[in-house]
């Protein structure tokens, strides 16, 4: 194994650190016990902090609730940046009228609507009028019929040229200690593959993530994109797109990269975190 | 548009025919207007025939019925090479024991089952008790809840490595005249993508289902492949497929390359067809 | 073909404009005729402008130098953004001790070295001593042995494990009216399909190139990002970048997309401008 | 890791032995020492056996001297079943006139040429003369000019719609204990993605380099494909080949697939061999 380093002394060398949620602060049984630790230690440094999450299901604010109910209070929805912010953005800029069709839950379209878009679960489309609507974003992968509204989906884009967004591009994610579930992104694939068009896609490892993320830090303090540090447990997400925008970068071992593999997944893939730590979790007394 | 030529006067030049079925003998109405001329203009000459088909739903018995009730005695199920054949003599040589797992109809599994196999739909398959489980087969993209049981297929085979097939390479399909569905293909292709297994797929453009028709054909008399015609509506599985075998090889424009694509299609592919024919029909008067 | 409206009028609608620069503002001829009434109407109407290339042969100086030549003093140094610059930020932020082996022309290689870096053909590297070497940079496809080097690359991947960075997305560039070449960025394909490991690549349509030109904007004038106009004549790199970055964008017919394929080529690649245009060139009667 | 067992107990349950050549009969040094045991095993056994080479470099003539140099006789040319002889068959069945243009040696094209056929090297094509050039096959990643040679082809296959055959899927190939080379199926690939057409490939796993195998052992003797046994070192090509086939299989450690990964790669890649054997080398005392 490479030289495993604390986080506790990694950190303390930066001005800002961005976190991936799932994998660092938390696992498939909550917060990872001790974070508050972390975040005290953040906050008695004075080192500014933002988290990026590949979500579209739900708002900044669905998301500060969780960490809020916890008992973590340093997480509120200004410091959340998620993949769903950047699709509801360019939706915002790019569609000026008409209306966008989603698949999703009703809740994950509500935070797209509250910029004033109309939106229209994929359900309620009719194939015989497709004039409204000017955009489609694949939002969450619960919320609608998998075989009846994925197909119909493939029928609309055969018939009718529109822009689709993916908000979220992971292609799985954990639902269980040992169980995955396909992600928005990895049907968005698919989809993708039959058509043989191209979708615009938001999440990590696009730079795109990581500006927004670096803007709100910038818009507090001037701090150079070397003095910020990228927290994940994913190499090819985390850690490839902190190195290629510009950041140092952690790979900790309590999410998607297992120990006994870390070594074996850094030689085979090329991607090269700036360190190894075990946790982002810090003794007190350390 | 290059050089369009009778099939009447092409399909004598061959000893056997080989055609795809759909949208070349039939389309979304049915059989195509006048199919029998064909058929007798083979049987008059002497022209072995056999239909090689993507199909893993239906046995080589039930997909003949289609043809006899239409009036079609020619089509019998001797005739008939699917890619649920393949699969089925995989699944019997290579599986020796044990239960085979299938995303399908119970109607599809019952062909399966026809070789002695023990076969168990996806939905009874419970994750604590995987033992019995020796393989899995992808045959149709009806007879199952999607969402619920393509997820339980990722988590089963991150449990247990076992050979899965997939009995139809085919990534979509018609299902009238403007709409497509995914095929059993597609739906296979996002679960290796998402799991990074490498599947065992059945179905043309693969050498094994030319083989499989050819062997019949040597069965009854002894011909060289450059006397067999091929005969489909799809550059990249019927006319590259058949090229690749050393058949020559005829595209119709009944189906999937509509008239005014065909010469674009085939200089952007580089799939060339020794012949392009309107339609397999025949005028009895010619 | 969808509608196609004046270049001039468009224009005039926004504060900024990013062009591509081949296929754009010049050909295989070189500039296209009467590309400066164009810039002069830029500066008329006080229109900032820069230029968005996939070039690391040839620092900003010297891409500004072939304009210059060609009697057009308005395309300064400042106003060209190269994935080339992209590159050499990383590489100086990223690399802080050792060596950065490259490919391509030793004049590529000293725009990256103006930086300090240290920098070492790929012919002069020993297998046999790797250790000082610390990142490696695709740069262009002259100024090396294709056969000897690039495998010699391959084994200095696999002996080794070191960041990648590839220059320059393109996989082939227009060398005269008809013929192309293989540009680097198809070469580094291949090594990464054959090592499978992960490169770090610069260039349109990438966010970062649009970033990186969007900080110069604001470094003069508050533009919002809907007020600046992206013009490219290739779907896949500038139209569907600026697009995602949420710029307006304009086709135009000079290059890549000829007249007769711009609306097949959007029908079938779901890759919409905001307009289409014959060309940038402005008739000053107009 | 998976029981292994000797070969010697599991190839005297089969009536053929199909081998794949580098990495299970020799590598980098030559002949694996004490090979000749293994064939003196076979021929007493009235073991039937064949090697199945991905190699279009040279003629099965030219393969069984490299065996016969080292004292092996019982590797005769009859015995060689190489991808290069099946894309002979297919240019000799399938262009009845002009010329094949080769990408390799004078030697590889001089057993493409024993057919009839007429070849002209890449270097001697003029672009502004393409009528008489009927097909082009990549036959090996020697005697041409990379940089050039490369380039050129994509220029005539932009000018020139024809049959593209690549001799060997394989995208590199050892050279040395530690090194690899690029083979000429990894140039063929990248020239494909450049070009977008589609190139008829021969070679393992494709199920063609099986059932010509088989043709040979079934002109001597009526046997089943479960009744042979394929061996090779390498997952994606030998075994995955094999067990489509229907054969069973041997993963042998003596090449591509270390001791200490064989059991990590059957997980990661679902590609499950029926046995794992050391070597193939037998001991005489055994």
């Amino acid at each position: 194994m490479e030289n495993i380093v604390p986080f506790k002394e990694v950190v303390q060398k930066y001005k800002a650190v961005f976190f991936d949620a799932y994998g660092v602060l938390k696992n498939h049984k909550g917060l990872l016990p001790g974070i508050q630790n972390t975040f005290n230690l953040l906050i008695e440094n004075d080192i500014d902090y933002y988290i990026l999450t590949n979500d579209a299901s739900r708002s900044p604010e669905q998301l500060a609730e969780g960490y809020l109910a916890n008992g973590i209070t340093a997480v509120t929805p200004d410091r959340i940046i998620s993949s769903g912010m950047l699709a509801r953005e360019y939706l915002q800029s790019k569609v000026k009228k008409g209306t966008v069709t989603y698949l999703g839950t009703a809740n994950s379209a509500h935070y797209i609507e509250s910029t004033g878009l109309k939106t229209m679960s994929i359900q309620d489309v009719s194939l015989d009028n497709l004039d409204h609507i000017q955009a489609m974003v694949f939002l969450d992968d619960e919320g609608f019929d998998w075989q009846q509204d994925i197909n119909k989906i493939i029928n609309i884009l055969r018939q009718k040229n529109m822009s689709v967004i993916v908000a979220n591009t992971d292609i799985s994610y954990p639902v269980s200690k040992t169980e995955i579930s396909i992600a928005i992104g990895g049907l968005a694939n698919m989809v993708e593959d039959i058509i043989g068009k191209t979708f615009i896609r938001f999440g990590k490892p696009d730079a795109q993530m990581f500006m927004f993320a670096y803007e709100q830090v910038l818009a507090k303090k001037n701090i150079r994109k070397d003095e910020i540090l990228m927290v994940g447990d994913t190499l090819k997400t985390d850690i490839i797109g902190g190195n290629k925008f510009g950041l140092d970068t952690v790979l900790v071992l309590t999410g998607n990269t297992l120990p006994l593999q870390a070594d074996l997944k850094i030689a085979s893939s090329g991607i090269i975190p700036t360190y190894i730590c075990n946790s982002v979790v810090v003794n007190e007394i350390d």
